[in-house]
Parts: structure tokens; sequence; C-alpha cells
């Protein structure tokens, strides 16, 4: 009794820190899988990969230092008396990158990156300290194509992220704004000095209101009622998108800057339109703003159309330049950034994830000891034609080895023993409808591809 | 002159810490491949995807606590006062995770698990501070035909490591051995008790030759010339892998735990050649002994056949119990683990990296501005067909255009004009021949399919 205590005692509690978490296989297999879409999409247009080390000398995370405490930074001071730190986003690190390797990237240059990033944040409910980031971007252009492509990139991911099927989802809706249209309305009413808290104000519009956004805008930035009013009726401009474009227009006329903007919306809703997207995918929406200082043109906002209050799924815009704090060259460019922890629990809330914990779609029980090597050679003979199969490792009762597959979620099991050797075949069993045939050895692959096809969501390595 | 001077000082540096290092494209797109290849075999055989925290409570690393000097673990006390470290393997979270999720994950399970590692070593040639490990095991079962499987992943990982074509890789060899042999051996020569000096010295015979190995053993483990020379002989074990499995047998017959090594052995041997394995793929190496401690069955090493001396690049074994610093729990289990830096170098040497900085195989030069919609369109068309395509996001000399694509390994161009657009035609250019021809817009996805099948090893999104 006192050694199984002393026993217990010496154990390590196998704990994982607050704000982290694992992920198990029935939540890591849908995230691989939309991943694996997303970069397909990524690699479709061209966007490269790179990779960053996850720690960085501080004063290139910290930059001007000034937000330092916001970000919450994981620091220390490493071994060879460094004062290093974890990245907070791939934003910083693709500057300093862009900086240290322009020479050999070149510009144009379009990278995606998709990685974890650490904040030391309080853990609200959904809040992790340690999440995943997916973000892309072209370098070296100001050109409004850049911002088309982004929009494309966007539409071409979400239209993916049904995880159940390889069907088109179209359940969402990717917003569009210029910061060049608000800077321009901005400059019109005199406003545009004060337009960081006039932003600010702004982009509180959906969660406080109308009169509690124009008071602000008088309190924070001096506005009077009037200019307030006139900037919310800009940012609340409703219509099809063409009724707001032309009303944009006439209200910005002889603003350069604010028509440039109406002018980079229209072309990317022509492209987008000659790209083959759904009319009613893009909406222009003014009053979205989307931070304050870093973007210059082009805003992205997307919505899933079932569950809004989920707020952006992928997000970004069009900057000035990206790495000031590095290098003294000038770097414009676009870009958008995935919240993939977010996606997944919107896809989750909605019911779209199924909860498999497999990777393969055939599983062979261990039946017969004498027969190993059979096994392995039926499985390897699957496997080179595509199939992915399990084989059970050891010897046990049927009924618990079928029910092992079954909870995991495998469709279909191959039950061979030696009389079925002997006669070539062996016994295909549909694990979810409960039907079985008899099927010939050397048709078993066939036989499987059908069964598997003739169910329209078909669970493991789809 | 000194306003120049003064933003050279305000600019911060942008680099890299020692140790660490970035990941261009040409360096990125290769590993991206070679990564998304493993995963399909490890899912294959129905190995499930985990990811767990890089940060762990510090305890959790450390463990017993002995060795943290070894694995020089990058440590520091969080914001919350906890004592957390970064990750230096991935077997220690999985040991950690398997204990925390026992009742979640059953067992048998088969986990697989790609992520970086940090240890502060001191930084020698090709040894980096932050790295990538691709582990994969099974637990839960003492089956051999969990060792079988584990010989056939690193196969089937190593036929695949071409990142060049999708033909069967063959120059390497995967070498086998147990601890029950050794261990047997050591038993029969009544040295068992010594066998951490013994094995540790055994390790160094390919470094320093059979007579420091006979020299070590008399100092560290007491053992007499004749017995390191008995020991030596059965390591040194030539022939078929037949002899020196009969070898094996004879000498150790009356050993229980060395003739089920041999057993084991055969098994492995015997299921591969099932599994459609070619003969000299697996070697029976009694010389590789592996670490010390966790090891307890089946070993596994691999080397490429061209370049011994890279050493293993895929290695792993049977182990006895995996949490014991976390659970009561015995967890048995097998697995093996991919250096994919180790890899990489290794292929680098041989010639097999291409340097691409591609993901696409189709580039679309922006010729005219006032086609920039059809320039989507045609894009977003190819793609529908599951061809990638970088379009060139503003205008510029056509040379200039053609040269950006060919220096990155775009293989084909579309060049579209007004006059082409008329005639509902492209010209399709082949960069890497030099040769051109003009095709109809609707056959425009088939040629560009036909023309890249004709070269052996297309770049970019193969």
């Amino acid at each position: 009794m006192s050694s199984e205590k002393e026993l217990k005692k010496k154990l390590i509690e196998p704990r994982t820190l607050k704000g982290f978490r694992d992920f198990l296989p029935e939540a890591m297999i849908p995230r691989e899988k939309i991943i694996a879409r997303i970069v397909d999409v990524y690699r479709s247009y061209g966007f490269c990969p790179i990779d960053t080390p996850v720690l960085e000398y501080l004063e290139i995370l910290m930059g001007k230092g000034g937000d330092e405490t916001d970000k919450q930074l994981y620091r220390f001071t490493d071994s060879g008396g460094r004062e290093v730190g974890m990245r907070f986003d791939l934003t910083v690190p693709f500057a300093r990158f862009s900086a240290q390797h322009l020479a050999e990237i070149g510009t144009p240059f379009k990278r995606y990156h998709l990685a974890k990033v650490w904040r030391g944040e309080n853990t609200q409910a959904g809040r992790y300290r340690e999440f995943m980031q997916c973000d892309f971007d072209t370098i070296g252009t100001t050109s409004v194509n850049s911002d088309v492509e982004t929009a494309l990139v966007i539409n071409d991911i979400l239209e993916r992220v049904d995880p159940r099927s390889n069907a088109t989802f179209t359940k969402f809706q990717i917003h569009l704004n210029s910061r060049k249209i608000l800077t321009g309305a901005l400059d019109k009413l005199g406003l545009v000095d004060k337009s960081t808290p006039i932003l600010r104000a702004l982009d509180k519009l959906a969660k406080i209101g109308k009169d509690a956004v124009v008071a602000e805008m008088n309190q924070t930035a001096g506005a009077s009622e009037e200019q307030a009013r006139a900037i919310l009726e800009i940012a609340s401009a409703q219509g099809t998108n063409d009724e707001i474009l032309e009303g944009l227009e006439k209200n910005l006329q002889e603003n350069d800057l604010g028509t440039q903007g109406v002018a980079d919306l229209r072309t990317i809703l022509d492209a987008a339109r000659a790209a083959g997207a759904p009319a009613d995918r893009f909406v222009i929406d003014v009053s979205i703003a989307r931070g304050l200082d870093y973007y210059t043109g082009t805003i992205f906002e997307s919505f899933l159309t079932e569950y809004p209050k989920l707020g952006s799924v992928c997000s970004g815009g069009r900057y000035d330049n990206l790495a000031e704090l590095y290098t003294k060259q000038t770097l414009p460019g676009v870009g958008a950034s995935l919240g993939l922890d977010r996606l997944f629990a919107g896809l989750e809330e909605l019911g779209m994830i199924e909860k498999t914990a497999s990777t393969v779609d055939v599983f062979i029980p261990f039946f017969d000891a004498s027969l190993s090597s059979k096994y392995f050679e039926i499985a390897a003979g699957l496997r080179r034609q595509g199939i992915g199969v399990e084989l059970y490792p050891e010897p046990k009762k049927l009924g618990a080895q079928l029910k092992y597959a079954d909870k995991k979620g495998i469709r279909l099991a191959i039950v061979v023993g030696s009389d079925e050797i002997r006669q070539g075949v062996v016994m295909l069993k549909d694990l979810r409808s409960g039907g079985q045939e008899e099927v010939k050895l050397e048709a078993l692959a066939e036989s499987i591809l059908r069964t598997l096809a003739s169910d329209p969501t078909p669970q493991g390595n789809a």
C-alpha cells in the first residue's frame, strides 16, 4: 500500500500549459485536410512557401518597441545571453525575411507561410496562446492586379473549406473596401489628420451603433455631428455593388485618392466576374476599416453566411511599405491571413466537421496468426493502388477488432481466413451499412473503390 | 549625408539567431513535396496525425532531470511564473500525450507527428538549433507485426524521396538488429549487467575499429579480451541474411531472449518479402545498438547507398514502456524517426534537389493592360482543370517578364495580345526548349498537359 503510494508520488502529472492544447487525431485529420487544400490554392496562383525560425531577436519582434505589452510576447534570455522572443505573428518575420533576402528573392515576390505563433494573452473562451496562422502576400508591386488575386485566393480557399466533400462551398461572402475611399472622404471633410480616432470609432459601428459612433467621433476627434453623420452615411452605403460604387464616385469626384479607391474596387469586381466568381460573392462594404495604421488601400474581410457572429475568417489588405524598420527599400504589397482556428470553430459550430479518427478506408483484422505474411501482401497490393489499409497488429476476437475499426470511422473491413486464401477470395464487409460480399482477390481493389464511391461522403483518406 | 546616416542608424539589422535559418522557396518547395509524400505513406498504413504544444512544463521535459544539460533545453519562466521549456524531441511530448489521453485514444494507437524541435547545441557544420522531426509510432502492442509495419513504412518513405519524379528510389538499405540478440549474447557471456558500457563501446565500432572497441570494453566494463572478441564476432557477422540468422540461432540456441530476437528478424524479412520489398533492401546488421536504455527489441537504421557516411536517415526501434514517468499503465511500442534535415543534406549532396522557386508550371505575362480581365479568366479556367498559373501583376517588357518566369523555373508561358484574343488563340511558349506553338483557347489545358508530360522531370507543381 505504501509502496504503491510512493510510486504514485513519483509520477509526473501529464498536463499541458494553460492556453495550450493537444490535437488528437479526430481534430487533426480534418485540419490537415483543410490545410492541404489551402496550400493547393496558394500554389495554384504561384505563391511559394517560406519558413522562418520560431525564435527571433527580441529587437526584431519588438520593432519600435511601443506595443510590447499588447503583444504579450513570450520572451527570454537564451543561454548565449541573447534577448529572444517567440514570434507573435507571421508579418514581422516576413518583413525581416524580405529585408534580409531581398537580393535573392527579387520582386514581385509571392509567399505563403503556414505556421504557429504565440501570444501570452489572457485565455478566454476559444482563445489560445498557441495558434496557427496561414498568411499569403505579394510584395514589390502596387498593381491592383495583385489585389484582384488576393480576393480570388480568399474566394478559392473558402470554396474548398467543407472537409466532408470536394463540392464547392458557397455559404460565405467577401467584403471589400478601400482605405483610399475612407481617407478620401475624410480629406473632403477636412478630417484627414484625425483619421486614426475616427476610423477607430467607425470600426465599432456594428457593435455600438450609429449614435455612439457619432458621439465618439466628436469626443476623440473633434468631429462635428454633421461631419460624423457624413462619414457614417458614406460608410453605411446600401444597395447593389454598382449602386454603392456610383454613389461613392459622385461623393468623391473631386478627390483623386477616393476616386482611385472606387476604381480599384471596380477592377476587382470585374476581374472576379471574369474569373467566374458568383455575382453575390463580393460585397462592397465601406464600413470595414481593419486596423488603423498599416493598411493603405484595398481591405478584405470574409464571413460565413450562416455564422456571421464568428467574425471575419480571412482578412487582409494592401499596405505601402512592409519592412521599413529593417530596410530603406520600399516594399509595397497586399495579402491576407486565414484564421484557421477561428474558421475551424465555425465549421464545427455548423456541423461540418466529421468525427473520424482514421486516415484509411480499409481495415484488415488479424484473423489467423499463420496468415500474417498474406495480410501484409494484400495490404501492400492495395496501397500500391492508392488504397490506404490499416492492419490490426495482433490476434484478438474478430468482433472486438471490427469494433475498433468502426469506432475509428474506418468504413470497410477485409476478412480473410485460410478457407478464403485457398479459394482466392476475401470477405469485404461494409461496416457502415452492415453489408458484405465475397470478392475475388484480383478484383479486390476495384470492389473497394466502387463501394467507397457509392457513398457521397466517405471518411478517411478522401 | 548626416541625415542619411541617421536613417541608417535607425534601421534594425534584419538577421536570424545563430543556429537558426530561414527557408527560401527553392529550399521549401522540395521539402514540402517530400513531407507530403512522407505523410501519404504514414496515412496509407493508418497512422494518424497528432499535434502537441511547442511549450511544455519544464518538469515534463526534464523527466527525471538527469540529462538536462545534454538536451540543452530552451527554458524560461513565463509571465505567469511557470517554469517552461521548448520541446527538444517529439518522444517526450508523445509520452506525456499518451499518458494524458489514454482513455480517449485507446490502444493500439498509431500516430505520426511532424514538427519542429529545439536544442541549444553548439552549432557545427550542418547542425541547427531548430530542426524538423518526423516521428511515427505504434503503441499498446508487443506484436512483431508492428515491427514489420515500421520496417515497411521506412521502406515506403525512402522509396519516394526522389523529389525529381514519382519513380521508385532504390539506392538505400535498411539495417535491422534486435536488442534481444545483443542482450542474449551478453547474457550467455555473463555480461548482461555490463550491457550499457559494452553497447556504448560497440556503437563506436564503425568509427574506431575493433581493437579500440575491445580495449574500451575491457576498461569500462571489465570484459576480458576473449569476451570482447566474442561480442565483436557476433556483432560483425557477415554473409547473407539467412546465413547470419542461422549463425546467430546456433550461437544463441540456449538463450530464450536471443532466440526470440532472431525469430523477430526472420518474421520481418518474410513479411517484407511478401509485401514486395526487393530481396537486398533489408540487411541484418548485428553491430547496430542505437542508444542504450530505451530500446529493448528490434532496431532500425537506414542508409543511402551512395552516401553511407551521412549516417542513418531514418532510425528507430521497439521499446517496453513509453510513458512510465507519467502513468502506471505500461505502454510498449515501436516506431522510428526520419531526420528530414539530414535526409535533405544527403539528397542535396547527391544532386537530387532541383533548384526551382515556383509552385506552378505555367506563367502568363502581363502583355496588354486592357486585357487584364481576360488574363484572370484564362488563368481561372486552367486552375479549374488543375493547372497552376502565375500571372505577372503589372505591365513590363515581355522579355523581362519571361526572364522572371524562367529564373524561377516556370516551364511554360502563355502570351496573349489583342490579336490573339480576336482569333481565340494563345501563343504557348516552352521556356525550357525555346519552342512555341499557337494553340486554340479551348484546347489550351490539353496542350499544356501534353507538353508537360513530354518532359520526364517537370518542375513545380508535379
